[in-house]
């Protein structure tokens, strides 16, 4: 039996359509708006570029407000983290989907705190419901058990990058399909920001081998603590990069092969949740160095796309910078976080509010009597 | 007739009780607690210190929940912006202060997004509301005339500080009483936060003299653009710093003279307010320039109140930044504003919430079930 998710998952696959920009008349309006507004021109620094930004994205000046913000957390494991490149076991991956489920995880904590909504989907936990594990029609169908979160698992874990592939050929496709499905559902239901947030021990690696691939990073450079590693985790998970680096080194150009290679069902998932937000004109809040890897990714398979999100956050994690700057995405938030889910991106969220706040309510010099700049 | 909240005013002064620190234990609970959560320790980063602050400034950890922030709005005007210091005509404090009443301005419409409410307070604008001239104990009465507003207005404009004192003594120790009295009614509602916002046309020039004067940096390092003035300006406006504080050169040593001789009502004000609030334990997040010019008078007149406030924001003013510094307070945002109104610290305040949410509302690893990290 095939299921419907699996279906339209399937169709969708890889291949994206064009991606419309933001609209740079709605940009420019905005902008003479900011000058029209009481206060010195450019005094808000970014938070005006910001709310430009939101206002070309959604086609409309001012823009309304960001009433439903949406994150869906990515939850899969990787057969690397066996190699012992994380401080956390893996079975850590399943007992946090569960912590989500409940509420009392840091991105439920933080989502509540901003007003912004949850949704976990598991691509590929390794926790005894295993997916299909062949063909990309019957993918999600028999691991679903009428589970919501389980609706588009691809697999369970992922093969060690350092020495094979992550994933098959039809599994990618698939997970890349499966997240286009999401952000299909998530825009459809109504969602003015989308984030893509990540759990899984060990997917650093993967994200941290991605990036160094795309950006040309040596391994000993791009590498970092992840959750709290020690010397000798750090030397093995360099190892690790290194090696799927070299398995990778030609598919620059090929993102598919690239996340069959050295990613996992969720980066590709991610990937095609991100790309498929900017198909569907929906601006994006970035997270750290996962979602910014599979955002990587995403650029080459739907060019385009970057325009439509901003970097939420810069973490601790030095691939992570890279990525920014690949995209040409300063963060908003400097904090020192890592700890993925999402949260870099949910607390930037407010600052997007904020901005878009002052365009859409304040008065204009005319509206308030208020005197301009002397000449 | 002198008025009640004159009275209370005066009586308050500008000699503050001893400043009793954050709880010292509780801080150490909420470090403990952090190493419980469900999340790699340390991986919230500043969010985790931010966090525990609030603990110990609530003397609870778990903390509770910001229910009431407020940013307390001084307005004023200064006399030296009849010397062509600022982009703005000196009427528009008074055509601002009407904006903040009616909802229009950039204050309000962060305040409204972040969940915090704006209070205006009038200490010395010019806009035919003299205030008492002299003598503390009148101060208030005159010129409220039943407006709130102008409920603790000490005098209209101030003397232009380049040639001649901003304040007498008496308004000096009236406006810093004054400070006190809005933030002990503010804490007395129920506050949990406070912000002290500004406004002012010409207020950075005062505000860097004083940065200027206590960090010793030259006025050519410490000036700005203030509103965006253009060269002939900046070059008064350095001019005028420079003659101001070689004026004050004498009172590095002696925060009310200092007020008195380069400060003006509303920093004198915000000052009292910045001090009091430590006074009553509720912590405050700094704003720009102008409130942290106030904030190093306040650490002077009654020492030990800087442990609690946060720095919300790096404004482009470069004395801010050596204000900060000064008081050892890396900013939480930097985002290039230079608005005043308390915008920036308004845009910080929900990264304080986020951060107070992941303390209180996150689940343990024990209660979760989650493994954690293997030694």
């Amino acid at each position: 039996m095939r299921s419907e998710v699996g279906a339209a998952a399937a169709e969708l696959g890889a291949t994206f359509p064009t991606v419309i920009p933001p609209d740079a008349q709605v940009l420019r309006d905005a902008q003479a708006r900011q000058r029209e507004l009481t206060k010195p021109p450019g005094s808000l620094g970014r938070l005006e570029d910001v709310a430009c930004w939101v206002a070309a994205c959604q086609g409309q000046c001012p823009p309304r407000a960001l009433t439903r913000v949406r994150v869906v957390v990515f939850a899969g494991d990787h057969g690397i983290a066996r190699a012992g490149v994380s401080a956390f076991p893996p079975d850590v991956t399943a007992q946090m989907v569960q912590n989500f489920r409940r509420g009392g995880a840091a991105v439920n904590a933080i989502a509540d705190a901003v007003g912004a909504g949850v949704r976990v989907v598991d691509m590929a936990v390794d926790d005894g419901f295993p997916g299909a594990d062949s063909g990309a029609g019957e993918v999600g169908a028999p691991a679903a058990g009428g589970d919501p979160v389980r609706a588009y698992k691809v697999r369970s874990s992922s093969g060690s990058i350092d020495r094979e592939d992550a994933l098959t050929a039809a599994e990618t496709i698939a997970a890349i399909g499966a997240g286009r499905a999401i952000a299909d559902e998530e825009v459809d239901a109504g969602t003015d920001l989308l984030i893509a947030g990540d759990m899984g021990i060990g997917n650093t690696t993967p994200a941290t081998a991605i990036v160094a691939t795309l950006t040309g990073l040596e391994p000993v450079v791009a590498v970092g603590r992840g959750t709290g590693i020690d010397d000798a985790a750090w030397m093995r998970k360099t190892a690790a990069i290194r090696d799927a680096m070299f398995r990778a080194r030609h598919f620059v150009g090929d993102p598919v092969a690239l996340l069959r290679t050295i990613g996992g069902a969720d980066l590709a998932a991610m990937a095609g949740f991100l790309a498929q937000a900017a198909v569907r004109r929906t601006p994006v809040v970035l997270d750290g160095l996962i979602a910014t890897a599979a955002a990587l990714v995403a650029a080459q398979l739907a060019p385009g796309c970057a325009d439509w999100w901003l970097a939420g956050h810069r973490s601790v994690e030095p691939a992570h910078d890279a990525a920014l700057e690949r995209l040409h995405k300063p963060p908003l938030l400097d904090f020192g976080m890592r700890l993925g889910e999402g949260t870099g991106a949910l607390t930037a969220v407010p600052v997007v509010r904020a901005a878009v706040a002052t365009l859409s309510n304040m008065s204009t010099f005319a509206d308030a009597g208020v005197s301009g700049a002397a000449d």
